[in-house]
C-alpha cells in the first residue's frame, strides 16, 4: 500500500525488486544518478554511506542493494523528500535508510565531521538561470533540482569533504565540461581525485557524462578507467549498460 | 646520402614518403609522439609552429606534412639535435623546419613571446629519479629525454604559454596520472584546455596516455573526446590506430 499524489507513478526500479515513486512534473530519477549508484566503491557489510541531494531517493535505495552499511539521504525539496521516504517505506527499508529534509550544507553540524565511508551527490548540473524568476516559476522542483540555486558546486565539494572521514570515498557524475572545476575543488578540500570514467552516448561521440571518485587525503594517483558507451549503432542499450542497469551477466 | 653514427638507423616514418634518424641507444621515437603530431589542430597554408623538446625531430617531420606553415624544433641535447639536423637534411625539408639547439627555457627571450599560431611538447614523463648519478650514468641520453632533468611539466607549460599567441594552440601528450596536474598548470599559466582525449591500450584497459589541447586565454569549454584504442583483441593495430600512423582510410 502507497499513496500516490497528482501525477505520481510507483516505477519499479530496475531488476532490484524495489519499487519507487516518481513524477514527471516533480522529480524522476535520471540515467547518471544509476550509473553513480554503481560506479562508487562501497563497504558490503557495514558503515555509514550519506547521499547528497538524493532527489527521490535512487541512491539510498540502490545502495541497499550492494551494501549492508547504514545509508542516508539529503533532500532540501519537502515535496521530494516526501516522495523518497514513502519509497523507503513501501521498499521496507526504513531500517537501513534514513532520509533527512534539510540543506546538505548544514549536515556536517548535523552528523559530525568524519563520520562517513562513502559521500555519494550528482548535484545540479547547471549555474544558476540568469532569469531565476521566470523558470522558477515554470517549474519550482526541477529548477531546483537542476540548477545551483540551494547549493553549488563548491558547496557540494566542500560539504562531502567535511563529512567523509580521512581515508573515505566521494563519487559524484558531472558534465564533462565541469572537469576541471570539479578536479579543482576536489583537490581544494583534500579530495584526491582517484577513478575518472566518461560515458559515450556512443562510439564516435564526445562524453556527455563523468564519474569520478575521490579518497580524503588519499595520494595523487589517478585512474582513467575503460569509457562507458550508452547506446550502440541500433540506439539499443549497450550489453555493458543493460548489464550495468538490471544486473544481468 | 646521409651520415650515420654508431648504431644509428635511418627508419621509414610512416606513410608518409619520409625517413627519420634513429637509435635504440640514444633516442627512438615513440606512438605517443606520432599521435600529438596527428591530434593537434594546425593552419594549413601558413603560421608558425613550434614543438618543443623535439627529440629526433618526429613531430616537425610530421607536421610538415599537414601544413604549409613554417616550424621550428626545440631539442636540449646535441647529439640529438644533430641526428634531428640530418633527418630534416635528408628529406630536403630544411627549408620549412629550422632545428634548433638549447634549452626550451630559454626560447621566449630568443624566439619573442606571443608569436606562435601553434606549440607542441612530448615532455618528459618522469620526475627526476632520486639517484640521478647513476641513472645518468646508465644512459644520459635516455634518462634527459624520459626524466625531468632540465625540465619540469611547469617549465613546458609556462614556455609554451610565453610562446603562444593569444588563441592559439598547445598541444601536449602525457600520462594519465599527471592529468590533473598539467591541467592545474595550464589553467594557471592561462592555456584553457578545450580537447582532451584519453588513448587505452584496448577495450577494457585504463588508459595510458592522454592528448590534450589548450587555447592560449580561451575560455572553459572542455571537450572529451571519443577514446583511442590502439590495439584489437588479436593485438593488432586497430583500423583507427593504422589510420592515424599510415594515413590509410
Amino acid at each position: 500500500m502507497v499513496d500516490l499524489l497528482d501525477d505520481e507513478r510507483l516505477d519499479y526500479l530496475l531488476a532490484e525488486d524495489l519499487r519507487i515513486i516518481q513524477s514527471p512534473a516533480v522529480f524522476a530519477f535520471s540515467l547518471d544518478t544509476v550509473l553513480l549508484a554503481r560506479f562508487v566503491y562501497v563497504p558490503i557489510q557495514k558503515g555509514n554511506l550519506i547521499d547528497l541531494c538524493t532527489g527521490n531517493g535512487v541512491i539510498p535505495l540502490l545502495l541497499s542493494t550492494r551494501s549492508k552499511a547504514q545509508i542516508k539521504g539529503v533532500e532540501i525539496q519537502e515535496r521530494i523528500f516526501n516522495m523518497a521516504q514513502r519509497s523507503v517505506e513501501y521498499n521496507k527499508l526504513s531500517e537501513q535508510i534514513e532520509l533527512i529534509h534539510g540543506d546538505i550544507k548544514d549536515m556536517p553540524e548535523k552528523l559530525g565531521h568524519g563520520k562517513f565511508d562513502v559521500v555519494t551527490c550528482n548535484p545540479p548540473y547547471f549555474p544558476t538561470p540568469s532569469d531565476r524568476e521566470s523558470e522558477m516559476n515554470n517549474n519550482e522542483h526541477l529548477a531546483i533540482a537542476r540548477h545551483e540555486i540551494y547549493c553549488t558546486l563548491e558547496d557540494v565539494v566542500r560539504v562531502s569533504s567535511q563529512l567523509v572521514k580521512q581515508g573515505g570515498k566521494v563519487a559524484f557524475v558531472h558534465r564533462p565540461g565541469r572537469l576541471l572545476d570539479i578536479v579543482t575543488l576536489m583537490r581544494m578540500y583534500k579530495l584526491e581525485p582517484k577513478r575518472l570514467q566518461f560515458v559515450y552516448p556512443k562510439v564516435g561521440k564526445e562524453a556527455n557524462t563523468l564519474l569520478i571518485e575521490g579518497i580524503k587525503d588519499g595520494n595523487p594517483d589517478l585512474k582513467i578507467l575503460p569509457p562507458l558507451y550508452v547506446y550502440n549503432e541500433k540506439g539499443e542499450y549497450t550489453k555493458e549498460l543493460h548489464s550495468i542497469l538490471y544486473g544481468d551477466k
